[in-house]
């Protein structure tokens, strides 16, 4: 059976030392989150996850979720008490709005704990999250009342929340969709159609579920521009907050998937359910996008989360299987063969996984500092500019590391040998649950659209220059240093070829959109590669600070410093096959007829 | 429902056009291989699997094996049935020996059937898959005895036939075991011993089955050099070949495993069961290895067939679903949306799938028929120097396309987006079903160590300076061809990674052999890269040939022309981050402690 431990040391290593978010302590959240409390903080979510979800992560795969006759939904064993301990300990409002009973900390520790819940479990990670979600929405687009009445029920756990988008005809493409909104007279709407791959739209976690909803008002414009949000709880409150008659929804069934099977996957049917406009008629979309920094993000650190425990695992199979013997000589003479971590492939791929998990998690708080800094920033430059940054990452922290994130549950499982493919084992099961990642909240490859497509010319470029200038002051700043140089140099050339690839979309995109989606992929992992290379650099410089300046924990920061070298040797050097296959350009890729495939 | 068509064409474009089968009449395999009637086989082959096979696939999956109380494991629902049109067409002998009632066809043949009969259903295939492998090792280490007794009734399908070799404790490293046998006293052994992982360890699907399994003779030396393998039936045979009495062993349970849920795999228990020594004692692990090129071939034919009919499927969805709009503008503007393939990006996975797998059913081809001649060929030399390709070229075969082949499974099932990860759509079980070739047959890190470590230096380099030159020749043939500069020029350039990544190992490898683990995978994936290259510049000569002479199927030859300038576009440039990686060396990999993980 697996096991897990939440990488502590870790994210305090980052927030304190390579963010150093004492920093930021203008910003209201962080004043709040002096160093003791992010520590407890850290500590407690650690316990919660080691020993109260993770134990469960195997019970929701083997039971799964089942709906009854009557419609309703039974989750695994285990999971309503945990979700309770859960919603008690205060985690589904860490970071949200102390008015609504929030702890109003900041979303950056939100993500550390994100981490280490959906490596826990990530399959029940997914109920507390997506209320989170309900939550932001809520909270930018909701009316006063809205606020009042869904907020605290959501932020204390007694109601959970949904987002209802996809169609059976239309997930990416949502101004296909087809649900109806019709003015009821009173304020409300009736809600009529049918949506898909609904996680948590229905279960017995909660006495309420508050459903968010897009729909097109009848009348409304085709296409994105007809879009509205609406909440729709599956039972109607009644004017003091309680509990009221049963809406027009129910889920219809539920979905079987390759993994996750602890979360249950709906199809959700409105059947005139009655629903109340969140934002404006017909920004819905626009309301949609604005939870989606977070939400992909989100999904972003859930690559990383299964990447993680599935590293943790293979670790210590590594040091425990016997197997062979070195191939410099018996390393274990006494034992009937040396454990596998001996040779030098099974640590090939025990290092990659390390080198990106450290990277990734450092990508995360970095870019969740600057979603913090976007929302509570002092001045409006350095919110744009955070703004910015988050903006541009998000598509990158989503892609690469859902994509690296599943890549690497597959080599965990992989140095399990047989066992690995045997479901007890539990190395199969990451490898499952990893896999949806890389579709959900955008597929990856809409990942590699928005950042080439939108997130690159937006503004002239402003964002993408400006992390440029970012690394490349970096670079500068570090270039006399010698110590730094096996970081720095390797950083340089990845940074160089990404520049090199997005003046090669300048020159070859505007004119042929088609360069621009032939190459949209490969610049996002390249972009990828030169964020965690950047990381690792940034990594690398305090941990050789903190060993010139005698720290205590040695051993830990010549880890860093070796892992970080690790990364720029095998890693980085991708950065170039990259930049070939973005420079080959669309013809070949467009040559065929549909038929010709 | 997934749906499949065998590549018959191909397959025929390959044999005929490519490799020139008709070359090798000298082969009496080959002899007998006319054109009509191999294009006879491939035809009646591909009818078998995509009428028969295919639609039990998913039954495979989703029933599974089940495990009776006696003991006794029944089978998926029709496999029964299709098991007994497979044996009666003859497919199971197509490549034994007449003299035991095979029909003596040519290795390279049965390969191209194996892809089919994989890609429509590979838990199925296993059963068949095992026996061929069962018929082999008889064939060539069986007494006359055993191979009277024993050989028809696993050519006819009567009988089949399984692999025992690996135990809790001992995977890779056979060495280790602890299977006993001990002799009887009248020629015969008793076996006690568990072993796991035992593909078709037990079954509705035949009368018998015959167990090869290896075991270490009481008082045999320790390690590898004690290993000796024995025949142990199910049911002992009587003296005239009937069925006797029941023997003492049995499937104490079934794996409950991520994928390939058809075929029973079993735990094996033997309780002091009657065995027959098979070959020499203490020479067993040599005898499985005598085996193990050709099943090594057949598990890497698994993986190239999981990714053709994942990329099938994936090309059907792409054309039919309708999401978003060209970036060039609408291409069906009537309709609410285009289909998927209008976009680059899609395109992209589509392409590299199809460019993989044209490239890799060819190597298997070329692979296999290199074993027919170093079992047929006319004289010695001819014989060893197919003998020393085939054994270079197995690990590759079996690493590259076992790791791609899985990729491709989990891209083909990206393009469905969410509906990938949904079962009733049947892209997941393909990625579950391609998980486990990775795997068995030796783990691809060991498939990597194989080329590096064994194929490499055996016989001072002799079968890679074979291939380098083979290659090299090419090149230099088609130097002067304009046409063909696009194919032979990338080609020349990945031959020139692989062979200074070749020098690289012995100028830094001999000294200290954990550079060569460390850069082993790397390697493997190098070759790999270099031999699907030499594949598509090889097609590629044939197409612009078939053009020039004004063939009838112009858009197949122009079809490959372009598939292959994808290759060498997308894929090849791959080589140089595998050369970065290998002369990155040990250093950083070895300098962690096992705690420092």
């Amino acid at each position: 059976m697996p096991s897990y431990k939440a990488p502590v040391d870790d994210v305090l290593f980052l927030l304190n030392d390579v963010i150093g978010i004492d920093r930021y302590n203008n910003i209201p959240s962080f004043a709040e989150a002096t160093p003791d409390l992010v520590k407890a903080i850290l500590e407690e979510g650690a316990r919660l996850c080691e020993e109260v979800l993770q134990p469960l992560n195997r019970v929701g795969d083997t039971e799964g979720c089942t709906r009854n006759d009557d419609g309703s939904v039974t989750t695994p064993t285990g999971f309503k008490d945990a979700f309770g301990q859960f919603a008690e300990g205060g985690w589904i409002g860490l970071t949200a709005d102390p008015q609504y009973g929030g702890q109003g900390l900041p979303h950056t520790l939100g993500a550390a704990i994100n981490e280490f819940v959906s490596s826990a479990n990530v399959a029940f990670g997914m109920y507390p999250g997506l209320t989170q979600g309900a939550i932001a929405a809520l909270t930018i687009h909701g009316s006063d009342a809205q606020k009042a009445l869904y907020l605290p029920k959501l932020v204390s756990g007694e109601w959970l929340g949904t987002m209802n988008l996809t169609e059976p005809h239309c997930g990416t493409d949502l101004g296909l969709l087809k649900t109806k909104a019709v003015p009821n007279g009173d304020g409300s709407y009736a809600i009529t159609g049918t949506k898909i791959f609904i996680s948590a739209g229905e279960h017995d976690l909660s006495d309420n579920i508050v459903h968010l909803v897009i729909a097109r008002i009848e009348g409304a414009p085709d296409g994105t521009k007809g879009i509205s949000l609406f909440v729709v709880p599956k039972i109607l409150p009644t004017e003091d907050g309680g509990l009221g008659a049963r809406n027009a929804l129910g889920c219809g069934a539920l979905e079987e998937k390759m993994g996750i099977h602890g979360n249950a996957t709906c199809v959700m049917n409105y059947d005139g359910a009655t629903g109340w406009l969140v934002g404006e008629e017909n920004k819905g979309l626009r309301a949609m996008f604005t939870m989606m920094n977070e939400a992909r993000l989100g999904v972003g650190i859930q690559g990383l989360s299964q990447s993680e425990v599935a590293y943790q695992n293979a670790v210590t199979y590594a040091r425990e299987r016997l197997q062979g013997r070195a191939l410099t000589g018996p390393k274990d003479p006494d034992k009937p063969a040396d454990p596998i971590i001996v040779h030098p492939d099974v640590r090939r791929v025990l290092m990659s996984m390390k080198a990106f998990n450290e990277a990734a998690r450092a990508l995360v708080l970095w870019t969740a500092v600057r979603g913090d800094i976007a929302h509570g920033g002092a001045d409006e430059a350095e919110r744009q500019a955070a703004d910015d940054l988050m903006g541009l990452m998000t598509p990158v922290v989503k892609g690469v590391l859902t994509d690296t994130g599943f890549q690497n549950a597959v080599t965990a499982q992989q140095v399990y040998g047989g066992h690995g493919y045997i479901a007890e084992w539990g190395m199969e099961q990451f490898v499952r649950d990893a896999r949806i990642a890389m579709i959900y909240e955008g597929a990856n490859g809409i990942q590699g659209l928005d950042l080439v497509g939108r997130k690159l010319p937006a503004n002239g470029g402003r964002a993408v220059m400006a992390f440029f200038g970012e690394v490349e002051g970096f670079v500068k700043e570090n270039a006399g240093d010698e110590a730094m140089a096996p970081y720095v140099e390797p950083l340089k050339v990845g940074l160089e070829t990404l520049q090199q690839a997005t003046m090669w979309f300048m020159q070859n995109a505007m004119t042929k959109p088609d360069n621009a989606g032939a190459g949209s992929t490969d610049y996002m992992h390249l972009f990828g590669l030169v964020a965690l290379g950047y990381m690792w650099a940034r990594m690398a410089r305090v941990a050789q600070a903190r060993l010139a300046d005698g720290a205590d924990n040695k051993a830990f920061y010549e880890t860093k410093l070796v892992t970080g070298r690790y990364f720029m040797e095998r890693i980085m050097p991708e950065a170039k096959a990259h930049y070939a296959r973005i420079s080959a350009g669309a013809d070949t890729l467009m040559a065929l007829s549909a038929e010709a495939f």
